[in-house]
């Protein structure tokens, strides 16, 4: 069986697990306060352009989500996301047990558009009974989506600016930031982001790491007593260098986006194999997952030999499926599935 | 300015007020365990057929709404809603802020059918990964709806079996229940309602009270503990003796069904003046709310005189609003506005 | 059965209710938009001598308190209090189920100290791992207290002033804020609190109305969006004036004062009456509620006759009790009571 | 500077470590779903005599208690635990962010006794208004406490009994049970924890582990949907393998014993150098942290030197600290303490 259903299903890299291992009877300080996530900071500090930002690593997605979310919203605030996003399907209601609705607005590609955000303002701002009603604070997008596209830079500086003219928040979900970073027609640089959020984070999980998130703050009413929060929700790892370590192996050397270009091109040979066999996408993208539209006795074939995960019904006779590749992917599977690819009859 | 806007622009019937009165000088035990709240129970038990009920008198329909939800779901559960149901829209997030997300259907008419809950439920039990979505174990439904619309007795025991067989409770918002009950066409008894649903209120502030909602609960896992989360919800009514004394008025001889009644009557009378005179309505019913589709710039004449509230926006030049009647609306003010309605030209 | 077990046994004072009928059936607006309650806000801020005060009406207590705590604080601070405080023992973890910790303080009296207040802070200021603790926000203090003490202005110049200095809103729940302000002994003006606190109420309730809480708000900070937060809590009363209706009828012509002077002038003759008796009390005051010290023997005798509420067991033969006396209690009553307690024969 | 002041201070065991290396770049399926994960729960199971208990590995103390303790309580409840329970003092109130009140108890050892926890439940019971009160649900303890003392298997059968009969979960926290089930004096079995707790912890993250909790849950009511819990509350570690195969590490083959029992050696030491120089501690025990209370000078020299924490002050001149060992401690860093606590002139 060859695992194509998701980017987390193997360790870590090679060079992550050695800068455990190397500093492994270390004595530090705990709860990330020691001197590999200082360093750690420092670097993602130095990336983004920015000096004045916070870093705090998280070990995982959701915790990273609900933390940031509950920093940045008053009880009867709400954040505003696309109704494909995280945090509104695959997050077991994490936002609302935090006491906040998600303002879902409707997605074919997982984006939202930044008329759809001010539109949403517009109709709470004017509505005559608005405290009847969730106030939007903040916005929530994922880089790459869930369904693997990508904003470009002119739709995020779009973004930003609605969202700085109605006094949202704009944060970014970068679980697959480095995918998203290494695409084909990416325009957008961590500058960039670091410029145009106020919060958003640099995903480990992923990408490489054994698990980790690093959360990049710019906003200063974001910044105060981050790391309360963080306790509070669990999020604070007694061991907090495994983090800041992981950290500093994926973006010390460029690491990160090495593995992500790579799992970026094996994704194209893939998608270049479907097309050329016929089949169509869900939806386009240029990031590491793809989602096919296959015939279900095709699925029902393969599914023996690769995992993949199960995306949606298209007609009585064919579904859309979600295969990933990752920084770990091999070349080898990679051959094989264009094999079977190669072999489809629509 | 006549009120149009709202079913409770008024006090309380004199019946409730009188009530008051008579009783203001007696000492009673707080926080509804008085004698008064003890026979309006009883007398509520009595009519909807069913001895085994507790009944709860609460201040308001937000908080009757937030505390019965607390009281069905585990911090993961959610409650399927209409999305244009009073708790998705119109509480601020009250449910959120209690920890649950409500799964909004989509909804034209204000309600949502068997097939739909069905749907929602089927989705989470085939999704292989349930727990990363919020499970489903309530329905929320109101009677009449936030739109006008009543569910007829064959629907509302479909929901009840969907809900049966899923596992779900079935609670019924019933601030406009009398307006439901007393409206043309409808099937549905009170005893049906407590039949069928294991949750649900009849409403009272917009029907004759000053305030209060009596909650009737029917299934033994909701009754447990309830006064605790009223409680701490802080509806828990020191001089709880207040709320059993209208309820006592408004139901001992009929007056609840009576002034019901004379607001749909009236309801009726301005609904066939609009048709007349060529008005189209966003959605139909028969029930004291209603919805006519009408150019802007009559809208505009009528603001000075009359007190509606804005619905949404049809075209350029067209707008739904909504009026209402209800158990204090004056004929004379109906004749009034019956009047222009007649002078309309589309 | 007399009730002196607490002081919301009655309804309103007749001339509350004479506003409500006076007024019933005119048409207002919703939620507290009205003119009645727009009159009672200016009153209010008159008396209070705070033109920029926000004031808001709110049913009852338990809601005024888990509202104006969820606006002062975020998810990782809490509130100091007394720990016989009625947030921290009598309100079913209404501040908890908020998701705040209540950072309750050892009180013999139901008053806490600037001391106490300062040396929580200190030791939160000193932990090396604070952010691993609640972070004090806000003080909640009890006038009179659910003991029946009362501060001295100079002690709530201390509590505002260690408030002050470090970053803490000062809150005074006011439930029985009449009852103080009457007292014998007492310094401080209803401008006093409004000067010194940064959020309080006017009891309704325990003072005269059916119910209600007038809560004040000087501080900006806790102004912002207050409105959402009482809807989404539940507490935003559709018939708004009826609250204001209410506070006019109580506040405009000094009719609150003078029931609170009546219920403390019938408390004080009580006292007395156990004093000569030789009975002690488990703690002194001079407001409405009193908690004698007596033999079992003597409650058993009195509890077909009286109703009064247990306090705590003293020793195996003695408890305390609570006596409460209110605007609507008879001089009659407190006379047949004086007569019981001479003769008591210890 | 050697460190004492915590016990994860190091990474991990390298036994742990290599078996995360060996397994580095197998595919396996997310979520704790995978072989490992299986492998580790069945052992987990075996160990402690019952095959019917459910075992879910978490990444860190403050998450496991957070959801345990969610999944025990309706809103309305509370848990019962010593004042000084790490839930109590150090997790940044994250039990009432999910709106649970803690019901502390006073403990000047860290732990709590069936008599304290049956006179709590009769305290409520008894209330006549005990719907105004948190009703307690569940009794948290730790093993080893706060304070390194260690309950005895008669105490921990006397607090289930008294658990069993007033319908309360009992939750053992185990962040550092391997410390305990090693001191000297200790008579508990993991299989006497087992039968006597609903849910308790095996602590890896203290004990060898990189990080990880392993949550036994024992009770049925406990077990259902637990793993919306974890995902819900940001606990569900995408490659949840990394949890199971450091578990595996520990326990395959007796190494989470081994590595307490050298931790426990290593602080007894210490204890009988510190009970040689004449230093008091501020409570006795056997596990592998040390309260000894020293004069501030020579705090103030060691500082330097060695890290430990500071736990209160004693007088104008003394404080209690704290040291601890674990299963990094290495032998020659005791002997340097040794030798500078046999220099201590009080």
């Amino acid at each position: 069986m060859i695992r194509f259903n998701c980017d987390y299903s193997e360790g870590a890299h090679e060079k992550v697990l050695e800068k455990l291992i190397a500093t492994n009877r270390e004595q530090t300080e705990g709860y990330g306060t020691d001197r590999y996530s200082a360093q750690a900071k420092e670097l993602i500090r130095r990336l983004c352009g920015r000096t004045d930002a916070d870093v705090h690593f998280l070990v995982g997605g959701t915790q990273a989500n609900l933390t940031v979310i509950s920093a940045g919203l008053r009880p009867y605030q709400g954040v505003i996301a696309a109704d494909t996003g995280h945090i509104n399907v695959h997050e077991t209601g994490a936002v609302e047990a935090c006491g906040h609705k998600i303002l879902a607005l409707p997605s074919r590609d997982g984006k939202i558009t930044a008329g759809q955000v001010e539109a949403c303002c517009k109709a709470h701002r004017d509505d005559a009974d608005r405290e009847h009603t969730v106030q939007p604070k903040m916005v929530y997008i994922s880089q790459s989506t869930e369904l693997g596209t990508i904003y470009s830079r002119e739709e995020l500086e779009m973004l930003s600016e609605v969202c700085k003219r109605n006094g949202l928040f704009l944060f970014m979900d970068g679980a697959r930031l480095g995918y998203a970073l290494a695409a084909e027609g990416n325009t957008m640089t961590l500058e960039d982001i670091a410029r145009l959020c106020d919060v958003f984070y640099i995903g480990g999980t992923k990408a490489g790491a054994l698990f980790g998130e690093a959360v990049v703050i710019t906003a200063p009413s974001l910044k105060e007593d981050f790391r309360y929060l963080i306790k509070q929700k669990g999020g604070m790892l007694a061991k907090g260098r495994l983090l800041g370590l992981q950290f500093l192996a994926l973006l010390e050397d460029g690491l990160y986006m090495e593995i992500a270009r790579h799992a970026d091109e094996l994704a194209k040979q893939l998608r270049e194999a479907f097309c050329k066999a016929g089949v169509s996408f869900l939806v386009e993208n240029t990031t590491n997952q793809l989602f096919p539209v296959l015939p279900d006795r095709i699925l029902e074939e393969w599914k023996e030999k690769y995992s993949f995960s199960y995306q949606q019904r298209i007609d009585e006779k064919h579904s859309a499926v979600r295969f990933c590749t990752s920084w770990a992917t091999r070349r080898e599977d990679v051959d094989l599935l264009i094999a079977d690819i190669e072999k489809i009859v629509l």
